[in-house]
Order: structure tokens, then C-alpha cells, then sequence
């Protein structure tokens, strides 16, 4: 990890206006340049892409005051250490998956992916008019961490698999790699799970070590190849019915930015978000279809099977309320879920029920 | 209507810094104060809320270089003048439905709700990712228009209805208000319809001149009081499976801002969109709670009824299709919607009647 002075990269600000110019008009011209590490390699389009619409957004909405410099995974720090790079202070911004960090609370899970959790809207409205982007700010703020969502997938897929997954038995004793609380889900289930990031994924599958995957979603899964190391690729992702990734910012650092910098953000986040979604849904369904010409066998878990996946998720969410933040974030977002699938089950569903009623 | 002349309201944006700065710095604390007509009556918070949010977060972003006088429905234009009054320059920026024009081109309807079509997602994904902001540009460039989407109520509801509709000939002779194309779409089903301001149809049911009227969704309908003048409240909305709403801005005014500051409108555009659907989402399953408490009877449209909508959607088309604008975006959008499809009906569907198995 290069080791960066954020003290002295804010304080450099570069003013281009003359000294002597009235302070507001001065103020308006400085300058901040600032890094941004990601988990993410440059071909995953949408969400390296995602990170570089935001710095690109920024930039413009603040004409020029604020630039990013974009990293991919492992060009200044690992996929997974982004979270600790940006908190300790080594970089200012960072573009990742809180779901990486469950290790460190289970909580984090909350704010990517929970198992038959929010749906792509749901989510969305949980932190954007509910208690979500509050809760959030209460877990990151410990860690000296402020983060804004920016971009989801979508609804991804149940994952590849090299063999038919007809009954629960099937499961296990199989090698996967499956990240979040839907990982911990599986090997209840009997499976043996491996966290790789995205770039390692095709190489364990290709070698051997791993016998099934879950990524992303039909677009990025083509990108890694995956069609090329397994045949069976499941649906619908339980696991991950929307999966939502963010943007983290240094908080003493965005604590001293000017309020309308901050308000720049925060818009520019809101616009990245918003695009990487409908990059996913623009992009998924040719995906899909080149992958099935290319031999991929599209199959859905069992009503069985997902009920295993069910009381494991029970399980898992029993294990996690003794920790105080899953436990206080969980109430919130329970009842939210609740309350909100109270409406969607009855408007969003029925409409698609009656679409898709000959399926 | 009040007629400003926009042009000395740009030409008079006030310079703060004193002449002889350099003009990067005076051109960046330039002001400009801008009005923005609105269809909506201050009441109904997440309507008008979002103009509102809008004009705030662009006055934020823009550290106060733009500021937004927001007028409801009727202060200063009718609920249904506002593309008018932009278009000509009378206002500089308006809020309102796109399908409320659709006498004007039946193509406006793409850009809120079309019977059958889009989801809240699909619709994004649509204007976001796919051909649907370019096709609005073209269309809406005709009048000297420019218009992002702000906003989304989600799904709606199938209206509000003084009698049961048990099948098709339930809803001959009815007197019903309902806007855009499903309107049409009644109409051909037998339906009497009347298009009205949402601030006018308490009053219309009240007064016995309206049997049945679709306004938005359980939020803004308790807020209109639609319970006191109705018993049923039918879902789906086949009509309205989501509805976009859109700022306008006067096209001749938005090209003469600078760069940073249409970049800083898109990102507001895009922050506030995101927050009313966020806001719909979240408020409207305790409204509905309430509405059943006051004993409205929800009721679901039978799948005779939603055939016999279907077949006049289709009859709607056939018509509009001779209309060149309507016809070259239906080509884009029927793609669009079928390419979609594959994958939500396969994906989000799939979870859905997963999680929905025992209602």
C-alpha cells in the first residue's frame, strides 16, 4: 500500500486564483486532487465504469475543483483492503462492496446483500428515505468512513455450478466461492466456501480447486469467462436479489470540504448509482443470451432447495444478532422490509404476475 | 399566466466579485435566479416535495449560483400549462407529467406510463442506459424543451371505483378520470373519461359528477381524500406500472449555462429522482394501512378485466402508430421492454414468487 499524507493532499489544495481576490471568489477556485482505490479490475465495465462515471460527475458538477484519480484492484491495494486503506487514510475515496467487510461486523452486510433480502427499489428507498444512510453513517463513522451508495447489479444469479443442483444432498461438499451472508448461508447447507476476489475467480475454476461460483450477474460473469468453467448457471439469486456497492470517503477529510463540494458528492453519487442499475439491466439480458448460445444451461433451484437456503439463513441471522450493530440495524431494516414488501407485494407483483402469468 | 422575459432574467444574472477579477473567478460567482412552474399543489409533498428537493440541492451544488422559485399548480399557470409556459420562455423551468401532453403528441406518453409497460427500473434503465433520454431530447427539442427525469410514484393503482368491477361490462357508462393513455384505454372498455387536475377530483366525486377516478397511489390518494368519496380501490395499475415525471427547462436558456451547471442540473435531476420513488416506496404501505383502517376495500382486477385492457392497449397502439414521433420511439421502447423483460421475468420474477409463494 503506498502510504499518502491525506493531511498534506488537502492542505496542498492548488488555488489558482492571484492572492489578494476576495476570499469567496478564491475559495471557489481551489482545487482538491484526490485517489480512489476500487476492488474492481478495468474489463468489469459496469463497476470499475461506475467509479469512473462518479470521479467524471464530480469533476464536471464542481468545474473542475475536484479531481479522482481511479485505481484498479491490486494497482495501489488489494480488492478486499479497500475499506481499510481509505479509513486509515492512506487514500481520500475508495469504490467497493460493503459485504467484503462482514468480517469485521456482520452489520456491513446490510448495506450490499442480505438473503431474501430488499430487492433493487427496496433497497434504494430503505437508505435513501428510510433509516439506512443514517444507520450506515453510525457504522462507518467509527471506522473514520463516510459512504454514499453508488451503483447496484441488479438482481444477480444463484451462481455457476459444474454439476445439476436437484436436492439439497447436492450441495455437499462442494468447493464455491460465494462472498457475504449468503456464502455463510451455504455452508450451512454443506458447502465449502472460498472468498477470491472477481479476477481470481476463472483461474480457481479453471484449475480445479473451485467446483461452483457466484459473481455477479450474466454481463460480468461473460466478462470473467465463466460460461468457459462451468455448464449449470442457476437462478434466481436468493442470495443477493439486489446488491449494492459504495463509495467510502476518508471523514476527516469530507468533513473538511466546503458544503457545496459535499452536496456535489453526494449528487454525483446519486447520479452513478442510478446509471450503474440501469447499466446491469441494459446489459444482462444479450449477456444471457450469448451465454446459453455458448452452451450455458440456464436451471432454477427447487422450491426445496431454497427453503434449505431459508432456515440456513435463519441460522446465520440468529448467530449475527449478538452483535450490537447487527442487532440495532437489523430492527430497522426488518421492519422495513416488512413494511414495504406489505405494498410491493400487492402493486409491483401483481402487475408482474399478470405479465408473466404464461410462464 | 405571468410573462417574463427570460432573456433579460439571464442577461441580469448578478456578478458578486467587483469588476477587474479574472474572469474564470467572476464567471464562477455568477447568479442565476430562475421560476419554476409546477402541476402539483403543495399538499401533495411528494410531487411538489420533489420540485422542491430539486431546486434545493441544485441551489446547494451550485454553492447558490442557481436559485429556484418553486409556484404550485395554479399560482402562477394551470396544472396542465406547464409545457407551455417553458416552452414559450415564459418560466425558465417547470415540473410536471410528461403524459399529461400526449393531445400534443401521443409520444409523450412514453416518458411517463404506458399501459403494460414499463417497471420503475425498466423505465430507468430505459431513459438512463438505453435510447430513452435522446428520443425525449428529439422530441421534446421541437419546442425549444429540454426535460430530465425527476421522479417516479412507483407503481400505482387501478383507480378508485364507487361500485365493484366483477367483469368488463361493470365498467360501461362510468365516469372516470383518468390521464394519459390509459384513459384512451378505458374509454375503449366503455368508460367515460375526464381529465382533471389532481387538486379537482375530490370535488368531482363529491359532487356525483365522477362514479371512479385513478389519481396516483395510496399516499397522495389519502392526501386528496379518495377514501371519503370512494369504497374500492383496485389493483394492479395495468396503466401505470410505474410513472416518470420530468423537469422541463426552456431549451434556448438551458444552452447558455455554463458546462458545470447543466452537469450540476443533470446530477440534482438525478438525486431527486431517485428520492421520490425512494419517498412513494416508503409511505405508501402506511397509507394503505390507513385507508383499509377507514374501510376501503381493496380489490384486484380479474384476469378478464385485465385481458380486456390489454386488447384495447393494443387497439390504442395501432392508432397511435400513424403518428410518426409516437412510431419511431414505440420501435426503440418495444425492444427495449421485450430485451428487458428476458431477464427481470427470469431474475427479480423468479425471487419474487419465491418470496410471495403462499399469498
Amino acid at each position: 500500500m503506498k502510504r499518502r499524507d491525506f493531511l498534506t493532499a488537502t492542505g496542498a489544495a492548488v488555488t489558482t486564483a492571484a492572492a489578494g481576490f476576495a476570499p469567496a471568489a478564491i475559495a471557489s477556485k481551489r482545487r482538491y486532487r484526490f485517489e480512489m482505490v476500487t476492488s474492481w479490475p478495468r474489463t468489469l465495465k459496469h463497476l470499475f465504469g461506475g467509479a469512473e462515471f462518479f470521479a467524471q460527475r464530480l469533476n464536471q458538477i464542481t468545474d473542475g475543483a475536484v479531481e479522482l484519480t481511479v485505481h484498479p484492484a491490486g494497482a495501489e491495494v488489494g480488492a478486499m483492503e479497500v475499506y481499510d486503506a481509505v479509513s486509515s487514510g492512506a487514500f481520500e475515496f475508495g469504490h467497493t462492496a460493503p459485504y467484503y467487510y462482514i468480517g469485521r461486523s456482520p452489520a456491513h452486510g446490510f448495506f450490499t446483500a442480505m438473503p431474501f433480502g430488499l430487492t433493487v427499489s427496496e433497497q434504494m428507498a430503505w437508505m435513501v428515505s428510510g433509516n439506512g444512510q443514517r444507520l450506515w453513517d453510525e457504522l462507518n463513522a467509527a471506522d473514520d468512513l463516510i459512504a454514499f451508495p453508488v451503483g447496484n447489479t441488479g438482481p444477480q444469479t444463484g451462481g455457476w455450478f459444474n454439476k445439476e443442483i436437484n436436492e439439497p444432498k447436492d450441495l455437499r461438499g462442494l468447493r464455491m466461492r460465494f462472498p457475504g451472508h449468503g456464502g455463510r448461508v451455504m455452508a450451512r447447507a454443506g458447502v465449502n466456501i472460498q472468498q477470491l476476489p472477481g479476477g481470481e475467480v476463472y483461474m480457481a475454476m479453471e484449475r480445479g480447486t473451485l467446483d461452483a461460483a457466484e459473481w455477479v450477474g450474466p454481463h460480468d460473469d461473460e466478462i470473467l469467462n465463466m460460461h468457459r468453467v462451468a455448464k449449470y448457471y442457476y437462478l434466481p439469486s436468493w442470495a443477493e436479489p439486489s446488491a449494492m456497492l459504495g463509495v467510502y470517503i476518508n471523514r476527516s477529510i469530507y468533513s473538511d470540504l466546503p458544503g457545496w463540494i459535499q452536496h456535489a458528492i453526494q449528487a454525483a453519487a446519486a447520479e452513478a448509482d442510478r446509471k450503474m442499475l440501469a447499466d446491469y439491466m441494459s446489459d444482462n439480458p444479450a449477456a444471457l443470451k450469448r451465454l446459453i448460445d455458448h452452451g450455458v444451461e440456464v436451471r432454477t433451484f427447487s422450491q426445496e432447495v431454497l427453503e434449505v437456503f431459508e432456515k440456513g439463513t435463519q441460522e446465520v441471522h440468529t448467530q449475527d444478532m449478538r452483535d450490537r450493530q447487527y442487532a440495532r440495524i437489523y430492527e430497522d431494516w426488518a421492519a422495513f422490509r416488512d413494511k414495504v414488501r406489505s405494498w410491493s407485494g400487492i402493486s409491483d407483483q401483481l402487475y408482474q404476475a399478470f405479465l408473466y402469468r404464461d410462464r
